[in-house]
């Protein structure tokens, strides 16, 4: 199964592609971002971003989607553009996908380590050693990318087991 | 010229379509609001929204579209919910129309009412009388898109007699 992690944002987007075995074992396909220029304004931004996502989709062709929640930033500034840009995330994906599943950071936190305070140093850890990469997915937007994808994996992997 | 305003939201989206004459004399041409049920999930909710657009646009065919600035809410949830949806609207739109414009609602009074601070039933007064219509627009959506339109229709006026 291929899956597609999204860690939505309007300057960057992260993604990471991953495909999982029917033993659940997680295997990293590729990673990025996209990047939208602060000088353009909103509208072209979201476009850009729907751009974007639409590639990723139709390059890897994913089963399913999983799309990080916003968790509210101190900035309330910031908050409001990542939500501008998530909601056009989220509608591209569901139209080119149909299958999306949203996850918290907490809920994302407790699939890779177990404690949903950990912190951001210790889940890129736990991407790098689940996916067996040589060295922590750069920049940290396609590190959490990955994070929100191998958490659908282990979410979907525990669901089977326990609907056993 | 047909003028579409946004007044966006996520429960309800405010939509006004007037058309201007030469002379910058407004009259409406058709107003409502887009609706989507709480009890969807937020991704099927954003291609309504995305859908209500559309339609709007493609039936009007306007040749400019205003949209309101998100005045940050109180309820920083509710703020975020309205960004996802402004998102999707400010893409749809961007993608349809081309030409489009955002407005603050500081903005929009000063342009209805040469006052920053009007009241919300000062600003529906004055759509009414500038539209020529017998009563308040209803739902306040409704009526707040009318108001967007309105001040676009106005900055237009202005911007071309400074530019003379």
């Amino acid at each position: 199964m291929i899956i597609v992690g999204f860690d939505p944002g309007l300057a960057t987007l992260g993604y990471g592609v991953i495909q999982t075995d029917k033993r659940g074992r997680a295997e990293m396909l590729d990673y990025g971002i996209v990047s939208t220029p602060k000088t353009e304004n909103l509208a072209v931004r979201l476009c850009l971003i729907e751009k974007g996502v639409k590639q990723i989709i139709e390059k890897y062709k994913p089963d399913q989607i999983a799309i990080e929640e916003l968790f509210f930033a101190k900035n309330v500034t910031t908050g409001i553009n990542v939500a501008h840009a998530r909601g056009v995330v989220l509608l591209t994906a569901v139209k080119e996908c149909g299958n999306i599943f949203e996850y918290t950071p907490l809920q994302i936190k407790q699939a890779l380590t177990g404690y949903g305070r950990a912190e951001k140093i210790q889940i890129q850890h736990m991407v790098k050693t689940l996916l067996r990469l040589n060295s922590i997915p750069r920049p940290d937007d396609a590190a959490d990318a990955l994070a929100v994808a191998l958490c659908h994996a282990q979410t979907n992997k525990f669901g089977k087991l326990f609907s056993i």
